[in-house]
């Protein structure tokens, strides 16, 4: 009964997501989903990426989800991008119509890029496709190198890795050989990035990548 | 409809955690149920704790709660204490039920402390009482100071804070009077111990809570 209630959810989720990825395709706008936990940095990676790609004439909108407050969206309505905030309440991830809710009223560019930034949790996004193209878990170094073998399912199933706040890699006990190995056991075929948005190091191979989804036709 | 199912489903969590209160009852021993972000620190701040409590002559047991892996639970059974491990597979947070099934098995202490690490979420173990005594929010520094108002169940529902990984403070954008600030607004009453498993920094504070809860009739 339970189990039966869960599959009609996410088969309703899938059916709303399979519209956003055709409202992106009429928009020729490619879309990521960033998912991680709380505080390992997605939304500082964004503002300097949105810094960034717009220093490159790369136009983008992103949707913003937490639980409670607008405080990223503050953060990524300072950059200049177009914003929207979907507050979850209680739940523990976006749906794919709740981003069908925000794209119906954001500013979302013609052949530009879409960030979703989802709720902080390695758990409940991975199970909840919002239409988009290209998934990206970002783990922090200094959440362990454990994690992978942890929390598979958000390894496994991203499009794209981010190692993130790799500058705290003096200070903290994270393998870095470690949690390359195990996301290359969960996923070989994925790209991973090293990057810390505050030094900037490994910023260019993050933004050549996004570059080349802009270059691509969908 | 599926509010109602998950109204039944937390009804039956909570018969579920009233007899594993009983049942602590029974032992004369305390629970404690430990949530956070994945890598905020539990389990180093469980295995220094458990070496701190054993010199101390505190009996103690832990309930290990992971989507995949018994990683931690071979951590902490380095540490000599009975260990017990859960992996709730797709599930994002134990349940009041897999604590009774894991009650079961584990040997707990007469007059001890039980310790349950949840599964590493900021947000579904808040929904669901296992039948502890005491709920402790742990937030790691690396992980910023507005967490308390992103994720405002986990602060507002425990009955104690701890702040991790104080050693990194010198290394990383956390303002530690602001997060205390938020935790107080949200949960005025709750103690708050700053704490680094690593340099032993702030170890007594904690360890003396601690030792409180054993020398407290239940």
């Amino acid at each position: 009964m339970l189990i039966q209630v869960e599959q009609s959810l996410l088969a309703e989720n899938d059916r709303f997501a399979a519209q956003n990825r055709a409202f992106f395709a009429g928009r020729r706008t490619r879309c990521f989903n960033l998912i991680s936990s709380p505080g390992a940095g997605k939304t500082t990676l964004l503002e300097k990426t949105l810094s960034a790609l717009r220093d490159r004439s790369v136009a983008c909108a992103v949707i913003e989800g937490d639980q409670a407050t607008d405080l990223d969206a503050q953060r990524i309505a300072r950059t200049g991008v177009p914003v929207f905030q979907i507050e979850t309440g209680r739940s523990c991830h976006l749906d794919a119509h709740q981003v069908q809710h925000a794209l119906g009223r954001l500013e979302v560019p013609d052949r530009g890029l879409c960030f979703i930034e989802n709720v902080g949790n390695l758990i409940c996004p991975t199970e909840f496709q919002l239409g988009e193209h290209e998934r990206v878990t970002i783990l922090s170094v200094a959440e362990g190198a454990d994690k992978p073998a942890k929390y598979p399912l958000a390894f496994s199933t991203a499009t794209a890795l981010v190692i993130a706040k790799i500058d705290l890699l003096p200070h903290v006990d994270f393998d870095l050989a470690e949690a390359k190995h195990l996301i290359a056991g969960l996923n070989p075929n994925a790209p991973i990035f090293e990057v810390s948005a505050r030094t900037g190091f490994g910023m260019d191979a993050w933004l050549s990548w996004l570059q080349r989804a802009v270059d691509t036709p969908l």
